[in-house]
């Protein structure tokens, strides 16, 4: 398997389709069509062949895939069996309700410290999760082997965190702000663009009418 | 000017483009190169000078880009003037937040409504915007003339509340639940998947190391 191969595109599905593929298991599916695969995670079947075609599954015509080593082979890949902490960096509005999302309920990642500069909620408890002081940020992402941050800060200070974040070792940002940040070469970061999100689907509303992107 | 010929990867980054020059604008800058704009918004020169070149707008050698006329341009083309009204379905703990996120700021959008059915904030104006029961919701979308919907409920009951959009007129869905939605083809789904977001990250540092997405 040469996964380094793989389009992103491919790799941005295979959480999907390692979801749905937990939600059959758990319903006792044993087997499945790549037209019914489509159904549910509304990717054409070609895709999805293709896809699964790049990791040498290949599906037997008139039996499809089996759901169990699918979905095995799929949470390999994707490390389901090694929980990731992950720290929050900025405990706003957002970053309270991201702290109350349960990322852990349907992915290997856990949010387990949370860093801000409120003095009201510095070493408290949100959400089942202790918010640090920011100074404490390199030392606390250091102690906990932290590789991930959710960034969730004002956009004025997004760029100085982020340079700490990469400084203390974290290698993946999600960025929340609207600044594209600045990182070292061995640091990734995505993006999510909320004001961005609902400005593309006001465009395409107003330019193409409807239709699923 | 063929709008819709241009590709969806370069629809998407309109609302980039067009924040980025605002920010010039207001810093009082009145010309760009395609190489300046690519180190503010992290796309590389080509594809800007590419993605601009669908719309005729063609920078001139060794001048640049006039940041007022790409600006005004680019405003027209996403409807800058025109304020859209969003309705925001479920007001839990993500939904709360995104009431607080000031889309209006940086976007020609606002959230006009909020619908939930906790008879403690039902009928209380929160962040601003006034929450209305479920059962207004169709009467609520089509007295404020509602085209696009945030939902933020629980995967369960997401799939009824679109039925519930689409036949009450609503155009675009901007979906935060990790359900795919089935819709009428008039209507337009754009999911933000935070989940998702997370395990590709995820996925990206264990298998290819970093570098930005």
């Amino acid at each position: 398997m040469a996964e380094h191969d793989i389009p992103r595109a491919t790799a941005k599905r295979l959480p999907i389709y390692y979801r749905y593929l937990k939600l059959l298991l758990d319903a006792g599916t044993t087997r499945v069509s790549s037209n019914e695969l489509s159904d549910a995670v509304k990717f054409d079947a070609a895709t999805i062949r293709r896809d699964f075609s790049y990791f040498g599954a290949l599906g037997k015509r008139g039996y499809g895939y089996d759901v169990k080593a699918l979905m095995t082979f799929f949470g390999e890949i994707l490390n389901q069996d090694t929980l990731a902490s992950v720290a929050l960096v900025g405990v706003g509005n957002l970053g309270q309700a991201l702290l109350n999302f349960n990322f852990h309920q349907s992915s290997n990642a856990r949010i387990s410290a949370a860093f801000d500069i409120n003095e009201d909620i510095v070493n408290t408890i949100q959400a089942g999760v202790p918010v640090y002081s920011l100074d404490d940020l390199e030392k606390q992402i250091s102690d906990q082997r932290i590789d991930v941050a959710i960034l969730t800060v004002p956009a004025p200070v997004a760029q100085d965190l982020a340079n700490r974040l990469a400084k203390a070792g974290v290698h993946g940002i999600l960025n929340f702000t609207p600044l594209r940040l600045d990182v070292p070469s061995d640091v990734r970061v995505q993006n999510v663009d909320l004001t961005n999100e609902l400005q593309t689907l006001l465009y395409f509303i107003n330019n193409f009418g409807g239709a699923e992107a």
